[in-house]
């Protein structure tokens, strides 16, 4: 995830910048710019819960230049999407393309997010090397300001943690070795048993289940093969 | 999309209640139930600006069981993780996994979401068929509920809308022919050449142009290669 710096352009209602801090905190994105934003008071903080160091270090600037120094990378937002593609300057690409193409940058990158009313300006959005878009409904596109920047840093920040560990492929084939067994005991019909056995590898293969769930069930087919071999040897 | 139902249970910030109306309406989900919430007045409308509408048809039940009727899949969302995945109730699964598993999922599916401060217990966890999980900073996990709502929305929503069209196979190929033109119009040495076609394909690979991006650029490439041509024949 490369080093983002979050950048509100003259946001006006406070309890929204108090929003973005803590969804700044809940996905590990500390440094706030904001360009000639509203009062930061009691409300902003009431919002900001466990993010209220991102408000006591945000930086208050007074031009887009400022707020984008020391930035090798700049993403401009908007929730208007433009029809064709021929306007440059509003050609969007989705959040998670975005994300996806920025995943192993690791220089400083400037989410730049428009005012509440507005949005970003022509002169604002040339600026920008990137313009992300979020997908939404067509009868109500705009997002509130924290949910714009709450999706963007999501996106950005969903690839840092892992899964729990899938089962290997040999667990996987022991598993289907017992579930064959397990066919074998209770004398399944021969002609319909390798459709079945096709069947329940697809359905663990789409479930594809933790290591612990694997081992749980072959032991679960297991010991009923052992059951039914004590019962009728 | 399934049809997606949002189920809130026991909400007590009834500005909470509004901000999940309105983020429900930016991606086209309507359909809000609310276990014992607390009043629904002033602040929700105000918070759910556009989004009224889910707010005056929601539905307030008086029971876990009230709120799932008629869905065929119940997810579960939790802030916590856990370590291991052997207590099976809190095994949660990533939330855009969850998603994409239920892409092409069309019956009705309830998505719970537990209190502000304590959220699901260990009962309504367990009539969950899934539990879905947010990643998010290990210092501070816990979203705000109206956010939480709003990512695992935007991740079942994000696939519904398509991208600009790429441009095909036949119109790249013509356009690095064009380069390779460029190249020879302009004597590059014929030594490098090769290197610095691949590097354009690559480049502009990687930058994954829409049809109008590719035909501007063959456009000014054309061009000079004629205006090359015309100067010095």
């Amino acid at each position: 995830m490369p080093d983002v710096r979050v950048v509100l352009v003259e946001p006006k209602i406070e309890g929204n910048i108090g929003a973005v801090a803590r969804i700044m905190a809940n996905f590990d994105v500390n440094e706030l710019y904001l360009i000639h934003p509203c009062e930061v008071g009691d409300i902003a903080y009431r919002r900001a819960k466990h993010g209220a160091f991102v408000l006591d270090n945000a930086k208050v600037v007074e031009s887009f230049d400022d707020a984008l120094s020391e930035c090798f990378f700049v993403a401009g937002t908007s929730g208007i999407i433009t029809k064709g593609d021929r306007n440059y300057a509003r050609v969007p690409i989705p959040v998670h393309s975005f994300a996806e193409r920025l995943r192993d940058y690791t220089e400083k990158v400037a989410v730049v997010f428009g005012r509440e009313d507005v949005g970003l300006f022509q002169d604002e959005l040339v600026r920008c090397d990137a313009l992300v878009h979020i997908p939404s409904s067509e009868k109500y596109p705009i997002l509130n300001l924290s949910h714009a920047v709450g999706v963007v840093l999501y996106e950005m920040f969903k690839f840092e943690i892992k899964p729990p560990m899938p089962a290997d492929n040999e667990e996987k084939e022991r598993m289907f070795k017992f579930f064959d067994d397990l066919l074998e005991a209770i004398a399944y019909p021969k002609v319909r048993r390798k459709c079945t056995s096709t069947m329940f590898r697809k359905m663990m293969g789409r479930a594809i289940p933790t290591k612990y769930e694997y081992n749980t069930i072959m032991g679960v087919i297991g010991d009923a093969v052992k059951e039914i071999k004590r019962i009728r040897p």
